[in-house]
């Protein structure tokens, strides 16, 4: 209860926050899109920047701007997925996706400058006073976001579509690494870089989250009620893609994600109780229902 | 003919430095897309930065990589442009464009991740000693290409095909302004940002140089060869767009590009002969054929 308030939290601090980078851009087409593709959420990614900074004592004005960064960045891909070239989805969120509601041409563009956008977040002077630092954190989150990170999964994801077998489980497991995992562990490990301290054990947490993660999400395609989650479920079976649940079974991916979360809490050992909301986290992402 | 060798010698460093960059992405096909979509061009902007560097003294081993950033960063707008939710065009430089070759899919993510190769070029270490610089490049970077710079020029293009009236010289000079201006501007302004020099000489060069080179572009669309320029020419009259030509005429066309040129040259008096190469670029531009 008190952690989904937090989570809660930390997600209208982070749109009111995108709102105010945003503002001075107009109101164009472009923008408005750029603005409806941004917003809403579960905000995990900005949750992770902020907790991870706090347990390092860095500055919440600070955080606030990897935190945005994250949330821009994931927004462009959820944009660019949904194309009709891409994932072909209508329904993002609840709502219509930004090409339905828009056009293609303004949804790529859309997607463009949101990326633009994030980069511009951890780079700009406000997201903190070391300069060193806010390098750091661009050329970590381009590591994370490029052709060896979430485009790099978005890559051997078309790739399996055409693959002559399904997927093995190292596969599927370097596939997510990239998709959903990358941007994940930057986020997680953005309040150690920010405080120019140690990242391993963040990084440890990160990589059991980010797949325990994407478990769960297969888990929501199989199990999920298309009206929470708020997008077509059951789509991977349709497929015949091969996903966590196709090769564990349903039990078997649900006892994976438990293993999984349980050694992401003890990668936080270092720092006692003061990271109990990123275990509460942890234990958040294989219970949603959305 | 001195400066043509320049402009070759330094479309291949910056070649050569791209695919030093890219070597370790593997060998996919998004990634084969990126190779080919960043491949070939004039490579204006990447001498921009490099004449600019060499006119403060930064060393070429710096320099290339903020030339490399902006050559990644404009072949991902082309790409994107090229699409068929955009300008829908089958030729570039003389060949098939990314999405003919390959497939929408694959052009939007090799796009998005040379967009990101951009970011990650002008954040790495090896780019400058100084991570203040470092910021800098990114952030002004950030600013040229997005929702204020290079999207927004696209945004009001698009607009721009479903307006009341035939847009005005105002407003496609600041059309322009947005869709090649901003890119030029950055790059001819890199060397003196990695200098921590002074920016308004080179930045007063670049807006007349971003201005006479789009005129040259709509006199291009008139006049050239769709051969030698290596795409479809004549699109803008067929689509019944306002260029420069259809506002000042073919002949005040020319007459406002040479004025320019003679303004961005005039610009940069305080470096003297030093900026020789600068001002034979700015000539070159209103110059070529393709």
């Amino acid at each position: 209860m008190v952690f989904e308030t937090r989570l809660r939290e930390a997600a209208q601090q982070v749109e009111a926050h995108l709102q105010h980078v945003m503002a001075p851009l107009g109101d164009l087409p472009v923008v408005q899109a750029m603005r409806y593709a941004s917003a809403g959420g579960k905000r995990l990614r900005a949750f992770l920047v902020l907790e991870s900074a706090r347990l390092h004592g860095v500055a919440a004005e600070h955080a606030i701007w990897p935190a945005a960064a994250i949330e821009a960045i994931h927004a462009y891909s959820l944009v660019h997925d949904d194309l009709p070239c891409m994932d072909d989805d209508d329904m993002r969120r609840g709502l219509p996706t930004t090409h339905v509601k828009w056009d293609e041409c303004t949804a790529v563009l859309a997607g463009d400058a949101l990326q633009t956008l994030g980069f511009e977040c951890v780079s700009r002077q406000e997201c903190h006073p070391e300069a060193v630092v806010r390098a750091e954190l661009t050329v970590t989150l381009a590591r994370a976001a490029g052709a060896q990170g979430m485009v790099l999964g978005q890559a051997l994801d078309i790739a399996a579509e055409t693959a002559p077998a399904p997927l093995t489980l190292e596969e599927i497991t370097r596939l997510q690494a990239g998709k959903t995992g990358a941007l994940i562990a930057w986020s997680a490990t953005a309040g150690a870089v920010m405080a120019q301290a140690e990242t391993a054990p963040l990084m440890r947490y990160a990589t059991d989250l980010g797949l325990a993660f994407q478990i769960a999400d297969d888990i929501l395609d199989v199990e999920g009620d298309a009206a929470k989650v708020g997008k077509a479920v059951g789509k991977d079976a349709e497929a015949g893609k091969a996903t966590f649940v196709s090769l564990l079974g349903l039990e078997g991916a649900k006892a994976r994600a438990r293993d999984l979360v349980a050694d992401a809490c003890d990668a936080l050992s270092s720092y006692g109780k003061d990271a109990d909301a990123l275990r509460e986290a942890a234990r958040f992402v294989i219970s949603r229902d959305s």
